[in-house]
């Protein structure tokens, strides 16, 4: 299957703080795990566009708010552009982003934002692209 | 093995926001994947204790800096309590909390920081267990 999902997430109030769930290997959407780090988007900043070709994202907003722009060129210029917002708040989701997708995002709150992701393969550079935010191959500007 | 460990994280600058790494299937100290979710600590508020007697937790802070202190019950009084500073910075570390350790946490920093936690298997009430944080059963104070 090829199409980015978003799926809304829980979080559990307490006065100490709240617990935000993320993923389980129960989810019927788990795949398996591969790897998991954490992305700064500094205020003002656009990180983008980078394509997987054979790893999956489970990606998330865990601190501010932010813009998920994703591309499928299969889909051509017309339908291929989606764009999702994500925090930690109403908008508490995960987007799952397949291989040869192109995706960047952007951060729209005024501070820091944080995005964490769990991927099913750890980093490597061999399957992966990066182009500039900027690029005409994608018909979306930020 | 039932040794509370403490290892160095790597984190890459980068103008746009810094990546952290954070735990990859071909670490060596890696088991399996059970659950990912985060924890916000509000500032001055404590969470503590807890033990499970199944689940490893892999534990960092993302944001802020944390104290995790740890005690060992089957080291008894003298020996059994130990304590972990993480932040995001130059103290960038994850804890390994095997199963059979009380646990608990308090925030040191001035605003909210957040810990993300990977365990070997997901949530499960009946492996869990929780006392005060005040408990005179764990000779640590707060």
């Amino acid at each position: 299957m090829n199409t980015v999902e978003l799926k809304k997430l829980n979080s559990i109030y307490t006065d100490s703080g709240s617990v935000f769930h993320f993923i389980k290997n129960t989810d019927t959407d788990f795949l398996v795990f591969g790897e998991c780090y954490i992305s700064e988007i500094l205020p003002g900043a656009i990180k983008a566009w980078k394509l997987h070709s054979l790893q999956t994202q489970n990606l998330t907003c865990i601190f501010g708010e932010i813009e998920v722009v994703t591309y499928d060129p299969s889909e051509g210029n017309d339908n291929g552009v989606s764009s999702f917002i994500i925090n930690n708040n109403s908008k508490y989701s995960k987007i799952i982003i397949p291989p040869n997708i192109w995706y960047g995002f952007r951060n729209l709150s005024d501070h820091l934002s944080l995005i964490l992701n769990i991927t099913d393969i750890p980093h490597d550079p061999s399957e992966s692209s990066k182009i500039a935010y900027d690029s005409s191959k994608i018909p979306f500007k930020w």
